[in-house]
């Protein structure tokens, strides 16, 4: 079972680490996204050793329909396959499945639907969707929900998040079930619930409540960084997670900008994953506490600077913006690697940094900091 | 000035070293090509360090045309630009110049061509190859020549390498005359000539002694690996190599093959270069000792090996077959990066190995085990 630790509180914002089969991680941490069991732009599990990577995120949907989780299961597992020996989470497919309008059909039982590859019929319910999580033997497994659209109306809003109530329910029995049989890969695998209500605060704080009185390892808050205003989603934080269970830890799922991490820190928010570092990094935009830099401007053509002076990671640490400028000009795939080196880093460096300001009880400062320089100088606009 | 050392000789085979003010190379050697200042396929220099590379080779006319030996100049040439510490040839550009059919027009003076990716007219005699690979700043220039076609007849062969050896000249006099300035960024640059001479031997041997008459750093012998059989190649090293110097170092351009490589040691080559490395990797082709495996086959679905049993490389130390040949059908960049990797180390350890041999004085033997389990196996069909 993951125990989750409180080191230190400073209001909401905790300072923690969760135990887990594969290694302790230490919180609030960034997720590093690598869908297919490999991370964006030719990175290997070797460099994300390098940039202090904790845990790897792994696609249940993309794995399942490629190469297939039973293969992976008969070569030990994900991590075991992508030669990774942290924490990996997977998510639950979901949120593709659900991604695939025009394909699916939603049924109490599960949700049909045809590949994005090949257009063959797949049916996803909550036991399938546990059993590819099973099979791919990730740390932490996450419920099988619906994440209804911010523009659904009042009724079907509810009656989506019941259904995703109910669907929890059958996760974790098939989840002790696999768990409990002799040729599981991981008998330890743990699993975080969804909390849903799109922009609904009671909705929200009914489901909270009820994955409260569950016994989950963690839960996640679902929904968001999907094209809401920051205002909004800071303002769904505020108001659920005083109703998650405290002594578990918070994922806000796909956020988000740097400010937008360090502002869920702030509301009690503990895991992070987001695809920004890798997507900003293919069009060559740069993260750095000063806001984000777009490489390809002719400023940088003869820069000499590393991208972010002062920078530890390797991309920092060996070349300059001059030719990190040229490689991405002509197209070759070692810029894109570095930039998205850079960015990861910068994620997971930031983490450090926020765990640093909560260790000296500072939060508070490091926030009004933070958010100063990297917004005055624009941000993520 | 590049002093070459012969270290043991074993029949025509040298074991050697090349001194120059980047490091001194020990022969024989395989430069990793890396056209526009980066090897294809997101491998960087500190990649590269890890797999034993001794000298990159850079591409004069890729750079010139895009970012601009200009500006690398100005940012202290290319080693220091791609941050590679150890040596760099550049080729002269003419190979690209003169695969530009349809675009040149070959005078005295040099070749007016359009640049192939915006169409702009551009002019290169030796003097232009010279200055651009002075701007460079590479280790090792090379002569700008023509490489006329297997199919040219003999009168054109003729007064092509006669034009190629008054551009010789020229390009020994520009060399001279940019090493002398006190703003040349490597005073001490190298400079190989090329011969040239089609299929006919004694337009080869004329050209041979033409080259052994000057104060060359060392000889290349281009327009082989073109297209002809193996043993049209090793014929025309068999008859050439002898005119050449016997002090200074030889080089086979573009060639080849592993087989290719262990026979033209034999007959007398220190230097040489290949694409395929690279091109085999983007299509799963992965080389062994006992020949190339396809790493897309379905028999390697669930192959936990690496790449090569015992091989020492990045990919292999880490990563088994299956998990590699997913990368590849998932279109990865990751996969490509670690079979690029495979593939350049395998023949920078293939050098070691046939350095080793020499050095033991037992390089016939070697050369037959080798060639017995190479080629037994399939080679490189």
């Amino acid at each position: 079972m993951g125990r989750f630790s409180i080191i230190k509180k400073e209001n909401r914002a905790k300072l923690g680490s969760f135990e887990t089969v594969h290694g302790t991680i230490k919180t609030p941490v960034f997720m590093n996204v690598g869908t297919v069991g490999a991370i964006k732009g030719a990175v290997s599990t070797q460099d994300l050793e390098e940039i202090s990577t904790q845990v790897v995120l792994a696609n249940t949907y993309h794995l399942h329909v490629r190469t297939g989780d039973e293969l992976i299961k008969r070569m030990g597992g994900i991590r075991r396959f992508m030669s990774w020996d942290g924490p990996v989470l997977t998510d639950s497919g979901g949120f593709q499945v659900f991604s695939l309008k025009s394909l699916r059909n939603i049924r109490e039982e599960g949700v049909h639907f045809r590949s994005h590859i090949d257009g063959h019929r797949i049916f996803m319910g909550p036991e399938e969707s546990i059993r590819i999580q099973s099979n791919l033997a990730s740390t932490i497994a996450m419920a099988f929900d619906e994440c209804p659209s911010s523009k659904a109306g009042r009724p079907y809003v509810i009656e989506s998040v019941k259904r995703t109530e109910r669907w929890l329910l059958r996760c974790i029995e098939e989840l002790k079930r696999l768990n409990s049989l002799p040729d599981t890969v991981n008998r330890e695998q743990l699993l975080f619930g969804i909390n849903q209500g799109a922009v609904f605060d009671d909705i929200r704080i009914e489901n909270a409540k009820f994955l409260s009185d569950l016994d989950l390892d963690g839960c996640a808050i679902g929904g968001l960084a999907v094209g809401e205003t920051h205002e909004e989603m800071y303002h769904t934080l505020d108001v659920t997670i005083p109703h998650l269970p405290e002594d578990k830890p918070v994922y806000l799922m796909g956020g988000g900008t740097p400010d937008n991490i360090v502002e869920a820190v702030y509301r009690g928010v503990d895991f992070f994953d987001c695809v920004y570092p890798s997507r900003n990094a293919r069009h060559g935009q740069l993260y750095t506490h000063q806001g984000k830099l777009n490489l390809k401007n002719a400023a940088y053509a003869e820069d000499e600077r590393p991208i972010e002076e002062g920078c530890g990671c390797p991309a920092c640490r060996r070349y300059s913006r001059s030719y990190i400028r040229h490689l991405l000009k002509a197209g070759e795939m070692l810029g894109l690697r570095l930039c998205v080196t850079h960015n990861l880093y910068f994620y997971n460096h930031l983490m450090e940094e926020i765990r640093q300001a909560l260790e000296n009880g500072e939060y508070e400062g490091f926030r009004n900091d933070f958010l100063l320089n990297y917004l005055s100088s624009g941000g993520d606009k």
